[in-house]
């Protein structure tokens, strides 16, 4: 038996035990006469005393040891003289008589603590001394109890997680599939599943009712900051239910996860803001509500005075900061106005009003018009003395998306984003597609598979740009941490919407003639929604990348640094599978 | 709002509430005047009541629907005339007073029912249909009962679920890998993996002290009968454990299984047989203990006889069958000589001595032996009147098996086996390595990571066929339910049994470089063991194949039928990946 205990258990009350432990040297003070070790495991941190009077040859093993050694020890347990108030076990050290070295280590290439020196190269490549680090092990554990607490939940609203395959069939819309080349049908492939959508809506047809998943899921796409090739969703589906029903239940597990977790209480009902809303309030579809800073429509008040920027834009909007007239020197707005100028964002400038705190306005458009009228402007957004308005003009889409990024920095620059706030919300009533300007058709914005709204299934036929669909978003503080809608259940109305989305007959029968052939027998109404798991855990931990609560993560360039992947195989391997690597065309 | 209650829900207490259901119509029987739906879901049956005179629109209504519509229905519960006391909703109808078709279905080519007339082919192609059948929703279901007290219970006992990489790196050792061609680093490949042995070891040198996974794993084999190319592993590794700590852990994980899922509450523990017990006694690793019928070595008894076979045999091994002289006739011991005789079994012939109920012997080889030593036989393996001996000779171990083979088959035909009668046991003490024959080498038994008997290890350098490893396998029933072993968690260790295995130092660092740096840096002792999930929950359902407890299985060539997966994918997309299909050679 290599322990009775953890390094995390033992208490004043156990004062005078025998005990063994195991675990890792985490620090070393060497006073001379006497040896203290903090000896760590998953559990915790236990002092341990040698004495040089009581056992001289003890410390002197002790004194060639190393940090990040393995050790176990027995000892007797007594009360500490100088009490360690910090940690649970604080109270006691144990007077060892007996070391056994399990494991000896080298120097680790960087420092297992909080704030280590090493790079994210070097530690990534050591993933294994990495996970030690206390933030990790602290984020890796979160996962987990999220994880146990969500399957509590659904389990208790009578879903049963089913698992779905991972070697299916090449159907990619939109990302691209991961592809596996079988062995047994050359010319062949398997590929892995983008999410188990298609499997979801066949065990409802089956009858299951209600079905969920903990799973991971591959998109090959180019890296950008923050993605995986593999990631892990919360999939759920639900049978005879309305998106009032669904909603109704995943707030609930977001309250019961916010509580177990975090120890907040939410008892108020999250808000519901209709798509068309969030963009117009917000600017986004995933709106940060944690402040205020709304975006108002000032398009009819300041057209019409021959400011022909203004004159000839689409729209013009207006954002109102409070109390910061004073602050925003004309350094700092010259920033902003860079910022909205990026071409990721994209806003040809940056108008403002000053209403100063001495009841005078100042405005980078005061040429163009009087004090009245933007007094009125003012007056409209409720202004009062020291705030200031950002205003930016243009194609309203464009111009609501820049000013959505205004409000993002200006909150972030001005600190009105408070540490542990959480602010979740449901954006619903999305448009089922979208124009895809390059390949001149409409895409489906959530999924092909998501039923329009009934009141607007007359408009499939003539106005598809203008159909909203039974779709619905879940965000916190302005990241989208789910995403589902209510499925189309019947044969008919699924063929239409492929046919909208420029698939031919025979490409639907290609690609979902089993989706098709199962539509016709007995289909229920259905729905569903998919969290990504990852970035819940994320915003739950506090990291800033969800490569921190993944146990063994890619790097931002899709590869892993410990294992050398991907890598090449063996001629044999390629041969066996019939396929052979393209030279390179230079 | 589809429903009120489900179908499974409503009692006698509820007689007389408006209740709304929503479900499949599992059967109508139409009587005229009269009509009766039992309406499905997955939580049960519910009887619907139709009556012309209350209400004849609707009984008009009625008829005209089909089995597995899908309706919704509102109506008053009621008291049955005639209760059925087979389902929990037995004692009530509804009488229905509006019917809403939510949608309709076609005739399903094969029968809802437990007993189908579908063959494979029509079920695999329409698995949402043949996932209704009542056996497939209670398997499904039972499986998902066991991974929930699976979770229970090794989260009671401190085990965290990290959940590892699947796209990794390709080292293929025994089992080929699926691999996945990268787009970013052509010529590149991931690999899914095997299992996820490697992280789970480098997670007990990272810390994290009990680690368990239920996961899929990967292996592209020759299809075998009831071998799935994707499967789901109970995956598990603590460190600071002994074997026997492991032992201990998991049978309380399996004995918590009985009880919760098959009500069975095992008390004593669990048979714990060395390997070379097992192969001596039954003829297999993985012994069936249900039933007697040991294997006895008479090879000393039948030597020096004169009779050639025997005499030059290494081994002759004989199971004896209590009072049964009498049942196998000339035609049934013919029977199964043949059977023993069938290549895969490879015995030369079947010898046979009976006690005869009046005290006679009879035998195969009573040419060769006196009465007098055929009764010494029959002494020694206290052998009553109408008990029969069966005696295979031959080479030690293809002798033993082919024993092994006759056990099961002779426990089989004369039916000793009872039904829901599971005895669970221990396999330990494996070699360490087997010797390939056609690749002139050492392989791993278990894999290369298990480590040997303290005792053993002297033999590493000079008898490596000798070494016993730390090896254990959990077997019910004889199927091998899992298997694991202690780990080696020194490097030079680890380095000398890559060696044994005919691995090349720069092949060692080139596969598993950053397990022998891990060993570098403090590894824990550790050890771990994996269970068969789809085998388990296979034994647990009393079904005959993994298939059956898999939502959504390929068929035994490897096939999705339902998808039709694997399948051709776009000339894009093997452009992208850089990859092309080797021209056929024909």
């Amino acid at each position: 038996m290599y322990r009775t205990h953890t390094c995390g258990e033992l208490r004043i009350s156990d004062v005078n035990k025998q005990v063994t432990l195991s675990g890792w040297i985490q620090k070393i003070r060497d006073l001379g006469s006497v040896i203290f070790i903090d000896l760590r495991d998953r559990y915790g941190i236990t002092q341990l005393y040698f004495d040089n009077v009581l056992n001289p040859d003890l410390v002197e093993k002790a004194r060639r040891l190393g940090r990040e050694y393995v050790l176990q020890i027995k000892g007797t347990v007594r009360e500490r003289e100088s009490k360690n108030p910090n940690i649970p076990t604080g109270d006691i050290e144990i007077v060892v008589n007996e070391l056994n070295i399990l494991n000896e280590s080298e120097t680790p290439p960087f420092t297992i603590e909080e704030d280590t020196d090493g790079g994210e190269e070097i530690l990534m490549r050591h993933r294994y001394l990495d996970l030690r680090r206390p933030n990790l092990q602290r984020s890796i554990m979160l996962r987990y109890q999220m994880a146990k607490h969500i399957r509590n939940y659904l389990d208790k609203h009578n879903f049963i997680e089913i698992e779905t395959p991972f070697l299916i069939k090449s159907t990619p819309e939109g990302a691209r599939d991961f592809i596996v080349p079988s062995r047994l049908y050359k010319g062949n492939f398997y590929a892995l599943p983008q999410s188990p959508q298609l499997f979801k809506q066949l065990l409802m047809v089956a009858g299951y009712d209600r079905y969920f998943q903990i799973v991971k899921c591959f998109r090959d796409e180019d890296f950008r900051a923050d993605r995986q090739p593999e990631f892990t969703q919360i999939d759920c589906e639900l049978s005879f239910v309305t998106q009032q029903d669904i909603i109704d239940i995943f707030e609930g597990l977001a309250k019961h996860l916010f509580k177990e977790i975090k120890g907040i209480e939410i008892n108020e009902p999250f808000p519901v803001l209709p798509y068309s809303e969030a963009i117009e309030k917000y600017g986004s579809d995933k709106p940060d509500i944690r402040f205020d800073l709304v975006i108002n429509d000032i398009t009819e008040q300041l057209q019409g005075f021959g400011f022909k920027v203004f004159d000839s834009a689409q729209y013009i909007g207006g954002i109102k900061v409070e109390n910061k007239a004073d602050y925003y020197s004309r350094k700092k707005i010259d920033q902003l106005t860079d910022f909205v100028k990026r071409p990721q964002i994209g806003a040809k400038g940056l108008a403002w009003i000053k209403y100063n705190a001495d009841g005078s306005i100042k405005s980078s458009i005061d040429k163009f018009y009087s004090s009245d009228t933007l007094d009125k402007v003012l007056k409209s957004l409720n202004a009062r003395p020291n705030d200031i308005i950002f205003i930016i003009s243009g194609e309203r889409q464009q111009s609501l998306r820049a000013l959505g990024e205004l409000r993002l920095e200006i909150a972030q620059s001005i600190g009105l984003i408070k540490d542990n706030d959480y602010k979740p919300l449901w954006v619903t009533d999305f448009p089922m597609f979208e124009w895809d300007e390059e390949e001149k058709r409409y895409k489906a914005m959530h999924h092909p598979f998501t039923s329009p709204k009934e009141e607007d299934i007359d408009l499939l036929d003539t106005e598809p740009g203008r159909v909203r669909a039974n779709a619905y978003d879940f965000v916190i503080n302005g990241v989208e941490i789910g995403g589902g809608s209510i499925r189309i259940h019947k044969r008919d109305v699924q063929e239409k919407v492929f046919k909208i989305l420029g698939l031919s007959e025979s490409e639907a029968q290609a690609k979902f003639g089993f989706l098709l052939e199962a539509f016709k027998y007995g289909a229920p109404p259905h729905g569903g929604i998919a969290f990504g798991f990852d970035r819940w855990v994320a915003m739950f931990t506090g990291s800033k990348s969800i490569k921190d609560v993944i146990a063994f993560p890619k790097n931002s360039a899709g590869r892993d640094l410990m294992l050398n992947a991907p890598a090449p195989v063996s001629h044999e391997q390629l041969e066996e599978l019939g396929i052979e690597i393209k030279p390179d065309k230079k």
